[in-house]
């Protein structure tokens, strides 16, 4: 029923389509907000499992559970492609949900990221901070290690970050020091003792963009922050253009979704996904925009 | 089938049941060490809905679900008395669970940990620190008030408490700072201005027992906190006593549940609900008492 199969370049019904996002909660709305910045003419439809979230500290099985039902709800809905922006349930599920779902390009963020990382290390000395369930499923070590196999990684789950995130605790002296208890024993530390620490630290969670400022000056000058979320967004506006999925700027034939609108499902309540969702996205979102999702 | 209406004092089978205990996630075995503390002979099956965990920042129509789940699952497999040691679930699904399980004894850490505060303060000022569900949920302000309705009541939401409990920053000078982020504006910059501040501080969230230390200290010396945990458990046992229901400390007459044995059921990972649990009850488990159980 929802397929993009015998899709063709002139398919301009599918052209019009949003492209599909989806996050165990607002996290994800880094990346729409990347989106948004360099895919002026698409619209998007964003699916936050916020009934479910956080996915961090939940088991691969579970992970991939909740992301292939939300990867059919958003395909049932229509969307010509979809972005897992969520690097939990990219790590647990983005190759169930390319093998269940073969009809539709579906695209993780970690492939991003670990390619930006390659790109910017000079030394291949890569440090990856992200939640617990991220770090443990090493999918970013793997991702990098492909690519650069003499590359030396140091992993470090935050899980505090995401809290802060959400709270809005980002900057002062709270902030960069919670960020130091983790961030110095790979790069303060060892730089005092002379030894050699990480050029390049990946932001491997999507909640954390906005603590970069206390990220970077925790982590010193001369460490590149590779974000995911602008890295996704330029793969996403690459593959559109190969397979002639990109849309226009000529006026909509659709009524449902405007150049640019982007429209949001939730599991649960649709207020307070809102609130923080704004905090995310930095704008303010018009209530019917929102809508509840049962999955 | 799951019932024990019909219970009579001599009703031996059903005295050798095991309390049952229901949280979202590790934070109930605050309440769960206290309840072994009082009830030396009684047993436990406690069941953390990790897969879903957190409550805190989900809608109540969602709580109430998942709440009703999990008094389900306990019942099914066989409980005494119900014991909902998480603040979120207790606000949201007290009310539904006594109604829709009318067979089983069902208490919640609410009223409890309100009637304490009521008997600690001298003043009437009551601070209640929680996640941003519970106070939303304003069923610990209810509850103080229908007791003492001249109270004045400071409701203060602390949602990074749960995260910094979990990640073992508990004291030193970040968790006092964040603690102080959250508690200043109640206590020591009114207190400094010469005004009223409370002198009963209600932890009204299972996890927040582990963060006493940093608490007492930014509260400020003249504030007693109150632990719902210990409350309920001395709750528990006033009930056990009442309705005939406690476990004498003879040999046990089932096979299952030695007295002073605790069994536990999560939803997702048993090995990082093993981990996390440990460090909230202060005793090591063994792999064998911990279970998946799918709700």
């Amino acid at each position: 029923m929802y397929t993009t199969q015998g899709l063709t370049p002139g398919n301009a019904a599918i052209r019009e389509l949003p492209i599909g996002l989806f996050d165990s909660g607002v996290g994800g709305m880094t990346v729409l907000r990347a989106m948004r910045g360099i895919l002026p003419n698409e619209s998007f439809l964003y699916l936050g499992d916020t009934a479910r979230s956080p996915y961090g500290p939940k088991s691969v099985e579970t992970v991939q559970g909740y992301t292939l039902q939300a990867a059919e709800e958003l395909l049932k809905r229509g969307i010509k492609m979809l972005v897992i922006a969520c690097n939990t349930a990219t790590a647990a599920a983005l190759d169930r949900v390319r093998r269940e779902f073969p009809q539709i390009e579906t695209v993780g963020v970690i492939e991003p990221g670990a390619e930006a990382a390659c790109r910017a290390t000079h030394t291949g000395r890569i440090a990856v901070i992200a939640t617990h369930g991220t770090i443990r499923g090493r999918a970013y070590e793997e991702a990098i290690l492909k690519r650069m196999p003499d590359a030396e990684l140091f992993p470090i789950p935050c899980p505090l970050f995401v809290a802060m995130a959400e709270d809005g605790l980002v900057e002062g002296p709270l902030a960069t020091g919670i960020a130091a208890r983790y961030l110095d024993p790979v790069f303060r530390i060892p730089r005092e003792q002379g030894l050699e620490t990480p050029d390049t630290l990946v932001l491997a969670c999507t909640h954390f963009p906005l603590l970069q400022s206390a990220i970077a000056d925790v982590a010193g000058q001369g460490v590149t922050l590779v974000d995911s979320a602008t890295n996704t967004a330029r793969v996403v506006k690459k593959i559109l253009r190969e397979k002639h999925l990109d849309r226009g700027s000529g006026p909509s034939a659709g009524v449902a979704f405007c150049p640019g609108s982007t429209r949001f499902l939730t599991t649960d309540d649709p207020e307070r996904f809102k609130r923080l969702g704004e905090q995310f996205l930095g704008m303010t979102l018009a209530p019917c925009t929102v809508e509840l999702a049962k999955l």
